[in-house]
């Protein structure tokens, strides 16, 4: 408490105080929360955080909230997992899978930035929290407002899968379905935002927001034994997500935390049909060329995204770099993940595994060195994309003999037992 | 470690060795695991389960596993979630939801009883793992056997809900869908296990996948200061995960863990179209009398409960009662749940609502008692039972224009923050 210095403008470095702006009123940089690192320095140990509670919230000294959480007290704390069987599949070494498909309360990495959020929007006495979404921002926005008992306007694109949408309604909030893409409701939320003076939680409050995506970035050091990775793929949409981990590895680094340091290369996933920041990558530009999302990974269809420019900077300082998944990349990454670690992701999911393949056969990622995956939302939400490829292809009599019938004519071998 | 005395029958009393074995050879009673309670005391401390992994696992001394988990080691230490509005809604002081729809890997509780079955069936060296499901088992069986690397074969009625189906499916296991209910899957299953000796996780080695269950028990009593709460409302399929969260609180009293010792009373709670365990507490008969399932909570559908009359048994015993609920109870039961506290179950949490506020009603669950729900199973998996109440109101275009017409037309106040 009372260690978040205020905002600062990530172009100019203006400082402002800690209010619910997010532009530079000079350069129009986006604003970003700087913290007193100082006053933090060996005031902030290993053994504080692995004292506090096993939520995000063990890291609040490095979130910009004044007093205690009021949502979200559960999130965060998901599992790394040590991924033995897709790495052998992938040929690498050290594989770890940081699994946020079981965020709590709503099953996507979401929970982290929304839990930050609307505590800050309660406590600069906001009265309706609201959103633009592909989905999982949705559904986070809507359980914590209802934890919270605010009122939610949740605006998404009209196209969007079932559980998505199905997963937000659940929780009764204001639910708007816009003809358009993410992009077209975006620029709305903006004017609604301007207009009616709501707390767009990734638009108005969007510099407190983003920095609940830290979290991602701290739990994997924590959890691997206060160390950094060599690499770590992270799939984006806005991209926000990867430019926060690195913020958060760099953080812990500065702080003294880390054992050997900070030399994680990040990597950016995106779909092929929606992969301007990977394009960028490729094309060593730093000017991110917006495009018109046609992909299966709606959660990342944002064509032209907010913190595309920041996290091309990311990628690039940090020596790493990004690749595009096609829709069938997408399906083959999600059954990959299901069959080797039992674990179901959501598309988004699929586009990581799906780059970090390829990012591992093009020698990017090399097969002896560590590699996180971020898989930040659950394969509930998402089951259009499986579905026609997952079929039951045993539909038998409930007896014996149909049993064995239909194994012998699919040439099943029951014996193995 | 070898704090496993063996198997105990639960009708008569007779030891075996811990092998794979399910029933007594003389009274037929089903088995179960029997430990060295006396060793235990004073060395199982909270102190040790403290300091051990955020998991199912420490616990172990109270699992019937040798060696280290072989599967699911991230499994468990699910949110209690202290449920203020819930509280509020339903007119009590002190409500919690154990929250396992964010259960890792497969989103139910089920996942703590395959983690101990998969992981028994490999140091009893089975070759493969199979079971019969109404969808929840099959998800968790089919996972876990993915990273256990070992072929699965899973048997759920035909007519399971979508998310239930994807959601095995995408793990890679032989799905068998069978002409009929789960009583009938579980008969044929039976005779599969005899011909074929494969590890039917809740058959041939239901004693040891049971044991798992009782970790719910565990960690609801840690989770609340190592006391057991005044009253807990459980689902009940076949049955078993009442009498072992039961038997999990009575463990602990008995190695002196809890304060204030162990005076919970067990409530069950089942669909009235699948309601034969709360029928046979309503009217105070031992006898189970097995029902045709008709209710939209398909993973409670279970006509004929294998457990039935020990879930019967374990509610008289701490005297506590039982409750139903209708199909439109459930699907209230559901929205309340996520309205209020922003978590989004199955149906069967539906059902656990509907039932503890009928109980809350009846005077059964005093209102100023404390009160546990067990959340087993994500709502995402059945999607279908809320899909035709919950329907996008407001579809716009991408205009500010639009929004504030659809507003104005539905008279919504927008002008509330």
């Amino acid at each position: 408490m009372g260690l978040v210095k205020g905002l600062k403008c990530r172009e100019c470095g203006r400082p402002y105080p800690a209010d619910p702006l997010h532009v530079c009123e000079y350069c129009f940089g986006p604003l970003e929360v700087d913290y007193d690192y100082d006053a933090l320095h060996g005031r902030l140990t290993r053994k504080a955080i692995e004292a506090g509670p096993p939520s995000i919230w063990r890291y609040k000294a490095l979130l910009p909230i004044e007093g205690e959480p009021i949502v979200g007290r559960h999130c965060g704390m998901t599992p790394l997992v040590r991924a033995k069987n897709l790495a052998r599949a992938l040929g690498m070494r050290e594989v770890y899978v940081k699994n946020d498909t079981v965020s709590h309360p709503t099953f996507s990495f979401k929970d982290r930035v929304v839990a930050v959020a609307v505590t800050k929007a309660v406590e600069f006495n906001f009265k309706v929290v609201a959103c633009a979404s592909t989905g999982n921002l949705a559904n986070s926005v809507a359980a914590h407002a209802a934890e919270g008992g605010l009122p939610s306007f949740v605006f998404v694109p009209a196209d969007l899968e079932q559980g998505k949408v199905l997963g937000t309604l659940i929780y009764n909030p204001k639910l708007v379905a816009v003809d358009g893409n993410y992009d077209e409701v975006n620029r709305l939320c903006s004017e609604i935002a301007d207009k009616y003076g709501w707390a767009f939680v990734n638009i108005n409050i969007r510099p407190y927001y983003a920095e609940g995506s830290k979290t991602f970035g701290y739990e994997v050091a924590e959890q691997l034994g206060w160390r950094a990775p060599h690499h770590i793929v992270v799939p984006a949409a806005g991209g926000s997500l990867v430019t926060k981990i690195l913020k958060g590895l760099k953080e812990f680094d500065r702080l003294g935390l880390l054992s050997g340091g900070c030399h994680t290369r990040m990597h950016v996933a995106q779909a092929e049909g929606c992969g301007p920041i990977v394009t960028a990558i490729k094309e060593n530009s730093e000017i991110i060329r917006p495009v018109k999302p046609k992909t299966i990974a709606k959660s990342l269809a944002i064509g032209n995204p907010a913190d595309g420019y920041y996290a091309y900077k990311a990628v690039k300082e940090s020596g790493g770099h990004g690749e595009h998944a096609t829709d069938d990349d997408i399906v083959d990454g999600m059954k990959l993940l299901a069959s080797t670690e039992g674990i179901f992701a959501e598309t988004a999911g699929g586009v990581t595994v799906a780059a970090a393949k390829r990012l591992i056969e093009e020698g990017r990622i090399p097969r002896d060195e560590s590699l996180v995956l971020c898989i930040t939302g659950n394969g509930l939400k998402t089951q259009e994309a499986v579905a026609s490829s997952l079929k039951v292809r045993f539909h038998i009599k409930p007896t014996l003999r149909s049993f064995d019938e239909a194994m012998a004519s699919h040439d099943i071998d029951v014996t193995a037992g």
